[in-house]
């Protein structure tokens, strides 16, 4: 697929800004760095397919990762091309209007990437509307949101992966290190891809921690690494239901969080056989599913 | 306007779950409380409005803070009637191929409310996508997005209401304290009303952080205190674009973060007169915007 002019760590992932700090009754003003955040527009030809709030860089990825996570795409082969758009002429912004906060944001500001498609994909508007009830056979649960997973990507997770546990406790401090943006804002999410030998493959940061992962998926995707059956998939938060369907989509074995995972994202990785691994700190992890895959001796 | 059926705490809020811990070599199956997750499908009359993943219960505090902060109603009497329905007669699940962990969500499960607005609310599904571009006379940017906020919510954030750092200092503890199911589960977003002295008027956890913010506005609606124009609203994470947007939307004239606000939050905050707190923790807060409202002395 052609990708072209994609923006990687932009200026605009990082804002800085003034700011008060209160300490204990002595009041100070600083710079502070806060965490990029604005609308990207995914557009498929002519047609909007989405908006999403996300830190600006990598956004070439993201959208491919999109596409592909949210089973609007199943190979990279369908994504003929996609690049950065611009506003539609006649439409820009009047700058003069411009604020002080906002003004470089405003004329070509890169927030909308346009992808041309194979003609044989469909653009199912309810698919991306996480309307996955519709395509079952009950009201809307979390049953029909496990099966519509299941029927959209048939991949199994790789059966015959293995992890040992004294790396799995290394990992969370190795995607901590690559956090150009979180070290600096203390804002933003991270995802990242790890060998089973615990070497750091790709991390991305996002203020959304969807869009960390989409990032993630969307630059294997274009390395033609998908699925990405040797990998294991590390974020820096709660692991939903949501992360554990893009993993699945991604066919990454096993999902490790430093937090908690929701009740359904545990159903899913049960019932698909992803392994779902939360609150991994220090020298202490949780196995909610797929503990074949863990190695639990610390050897 | 006539609520019915209300589900406040749910069984669902939480799932008891078998896992595996894994604690420096020392391996123990022990059972773990999940952080409910499922799908909601907010319906307006026979039509579906949005789904989203959310922690049962408060359900429908939750679809009228989401009517009302996404801007489709502006007042509560818009609201004829919210109830919790059940899924159409004929679609129902077959619960025969229930699977062990889901089965007992699957009869009336509660994951539907249908609301009955006045004839004159326009269902405008952009809005509820949020398509803010779409009202902006640029392209897509950060700007647009604050624009879009600034002509669907005409309130004014309070200008007259003041808090005391110290009050504020206190705040966060005491959010803490509300949350029942956080302390079980690790795994939920808080969002809190309090007064300008501290005291906690209504909390609500969920795995969403806006689904939190819509169930505390959502309470204020039902109650008739909306615009919460004399409250401050504390949020256990990050500050994002969205979190403002529903504070304006509500009248809320301070929003204490413990976390990290985004750049955009910051941005709609200046230029909507919101005062944004930000790594609210122990004796120290960063002021981001409008921090004539905050008493920096100590007193």
């Amino acid at each position: 697929m052609g990708y072209t002019n994609e923006v990687k760590l932009s200026p605009r992932s990082i804002d800085l800004t003034q700011v008060t700090e209160w300490a204990d009754g002595r009041v100070r003003r600083v710079q502070d760095s806060l965490a990029g955040e604005e609308p990207l527009e995914i557009r498929v030809g002519g047609n909007p397919l989405a908006v999403t709030m996300r830190t600006p860089g990598y956004d070439l990825e993201l959208a491919a990762g999109f596409l592909f996570t949210e089973g609007i795409i199943q190979r990279r082969e369908q994504i003929l091309s996609l690049e950065i758009g611009k506003p539609d002429a006649g439409t820009q912004h009047d700058t003069r209007r411009g604020t002080q906060s906002g003004t470089q944001h405003d004329t070509q500001n890169g927030n909308l990437v346009v992808a041309q498609l194979e003609r044989d994909v469909q653009l199912d508007a309810e698919k991306t509307q996480r309307n996955f009830f519709a395509n079952s056979s009950c009201g809307i649960c979390g049953k029909a949101s496990i099966e519509a997973v299941r029927s959209q990507f048939l991949r199994a997770p790789n059966a015959g992966f293995r992890a040992r546990s004294d790396v799995l406790c290394g990992l969370p401090e190795k995607l901590g290190g690559s956090q150009d943006i979180f070290s600096r804002t203390g804002g933003l999410h991270a995802a990242g891809l790890f060998t089973t030998n615990g070497e750091l493959v790709v991390a991305r940061e996002d203020i959304g921690r969807h869009n960390a992962v989409d990032k993630v998926v969307g630059w294997a995707l274009r390395e033609g690494r998908v699925p990405l059956a040797e990998f294991i998939l590390v974020v820096s938060g709660r692991c939903g239901f949501e992360i554990a369907q893009k993993a699945i989509a991604a066919g990454i074995p096993i999902v490790a969080s430093v937090s908690a995972p929701s009740s359904l994202a545990v159903q899913l990785a049960r019932e698909l056989n992803l392994t779902l691994v939360g609150f991994l700190r220090g020298r202490r992890f949780v196995v909610y599913s797929g503990e074949e895959r863990i190695i639990l001796g610390s050897e």
